[in-house]
């Protein structure tokens, strides 16, 4: 397990660019002294910054950059800015080069997964990176992937994904054996599209490293029926976007309700302390991080609009990974499957 | 416009069957006067509840069968139960035989979409039938279609729930030109899956008789963007049950803050009419009725566990659908939309 962890940091994405990363890097660098940091983005206005972030100026580098990937720049557009001089880019290059153990950029979602499948590329074995999320649940929190890095995906995909997301609960959590499920519309063996029946098949019959739960429904994500919540990237990112909107909606209910009379208002009041403790719970800023998996590296999409407290999440996130290690033991796990799946291998993937 | 409208019920289904269905149905006696209905179930059982259901017994005739569909039947099961002796399909059959004008079932949702279209038949110029949820929104209520009654949707497929979708809408709430909007991973028209796509620009560039919104995101759904959400039925699926998840989360944390201290309990005592406030809008049974589209009759799915109230407002739905002429107005659409497509019609369904 590598103690020191080097995070290499696109300080220009983001809605608030480096405002939002300097503080948020400082957050994590005041929680977690061994991290180290590379800073790409403008030197002069981080500089500034980091005289206002004393933990995070002792353990970090500078790196200049004056060019940003815009919010609605094309993919092939995001590569090609700056001749690769962009700070996004030359973030993820640093995980490449061995400078860096990780990347976590808030900027454009599609540029940096196009930018981390070109720089670091997939790993042998794997078919299409995926991005997992990390969801609260009743039971605590569950990993939901794919929530958007591709669209579609066929049986032998599902189970790219079941793995990685299962590597990815044991790197995060520690736990042991965390359960996998795949997302369908009915738990029984006949429900649901051929792919998703395919892998759950394949899954049950073959002895994968991994503990195989069944199909689960989409009210079981909330729920915490399983560690690891596997789907693919259309479905995913539906599903994560519409129980955002669900609790926006619920919040806002909430809201109108406690301000509707006085009497509600002074219950409101006197409850403070419990709409603190909900308040947290629900807290997005502490389930910020998506991770892209599949890539020979380490990269972690923060939420755009995230504040420092949730970039610095989004970072501890990312640390997590690397300390324990997350792309070898999907490696090691990947040699596992496909020593298993050499004659029960389903359409091979071009 | 009807104004009479007779309702078959089957007063097997459900949880708890027509110990619920009676008294729904007394509830939706009791307020629209103008409503008929003939109940189909073990005479006996329906006899003795209807002595405390005055309303409905005036306006009710009962029809024995002592076949229930068993709520883990598969559909072809189902079908043969009791040689189509059972009161789901005797219900159905009633809308088939023109003595009722809508059908509702709190029974097997699998079974009831499989019967309805034996017995109904799929319209003539639809693919595949769908069924429509009622979503409720910040700003009132969505329709969402599919919701699972069938499994993938072509380009062509898409544009029929559109059309369909937006038929029930106007049915529904009398309104003039619904939003629609096709449910996908981004608003860009490069986004998504191909079907998608393709639906999307024949909606824009093809003058359908509808209002397009273009495409929208999952979080979308809740903020109330368009009156229609238009989706295939796993993603639909998926998206329903998560968002149930996620209220039922949000509603068991609230539970939970509200009853952490003295202080926040009595500050719940004295803002216990904001709670009122806020169950009563989000409350299940106000938004029940799942509408069964594309068929040459009207089928409402009531959800198996609800109550009285709720299974009255899954026949407030079927009735406002036949007295509004849901059929026949999607048959006119339909054969406009066929007008418009001749030429531009995607790839032909079996």
């Amino acid at each position: 397990m590598a103690s020191n962890v080097t995070v290499a940091i696109d300080a220009m994405g983001g809605d608030d660019g480096c405002d939002v990363v300097v503080p948020g890097a400082e957050l994590a660098a005041i929680r977690h002294p061994q991290y180290r940091f590379i800073l790409f983005g403008k030197r002069e206005r981080i500089e500034a910054l980091l005289a206002s972030a004393p933990h995070l100026r002792e353990r970090s580098n500078v790196r200049h950059s004056d060019v940003a990937v815009a919010m609605d720049d094309k993919p092939s557009q995001a590569l090609r800015r700056g001749r690769g001089r962009s700070s996004m880019l030359q973030a993820i290059a640093a995980v490449r080069d061995g400078e860096a153990q990780a990347a976590v950029s808030a900027g454009n979602t599609g540029a940096l997964m196009a930018m981390a499948k070109f720089v670091l590329k997939t790993m042998p074995g794997i078919s299409r990176p995926a991005m997992a999320a990390v969801w609260p649940t009743l039971r605590g929190e569950s990993i939901v992937l794919d929530v958007g890095a591709t669209i579609g995906a066929d049986s032998r995909q599902l189970i790219e994904f079941a793995l990685m997301g299962e590597t990815m609960a044991r790197c995060l959590w520690g736990v042991d054996r965390p359960t996998v499920g795949l997302l369908n519309v009915g738990v029984e063996e006949i429900k649901g599209v051929e792919q998703v029946r395919e892998a759950g098949r394949i899954l049950r019959e073959v002895a994968l490293p991994l503990e195989y739960a069944g199909f689960i429904e989409g009210d079981d994500i909330g729920r915490g029926t399983v560690d690891v919540v596997v789907t693919e990237g259309f479905t995913g990112n539906i599903a994560l976007k519409t129980a955002e909107g669900t609790a926006n909606q619920l919040a806002t209910y909430l809201k109108l309700a406690f301000t509707r009379t006085l009497m509600s208002r002074l219950g409101a009041f006197l409850a403070r302390g419990a709409f603190a403790a909900l308040k947290e719970r629900i807290d997005p800023r502490k389930h910020n991080g998506g991770v892209l998996l599949g890539l020979n590296g380490i990269v972690v999409k923060s939420h755009g609009g995230t504040d420092a407290l949730g970039f610095a999440t989004a970072i501890d996130v990312a640390v997590e990974m690397a300390r324990n290690g997350l792309v070898d033991k999907i490696a090691a796990d990947l040699a596992e499957m496909n020593r298993h799946l050499g004659e029960a291998r389903p359409r091979q993937v071009a």
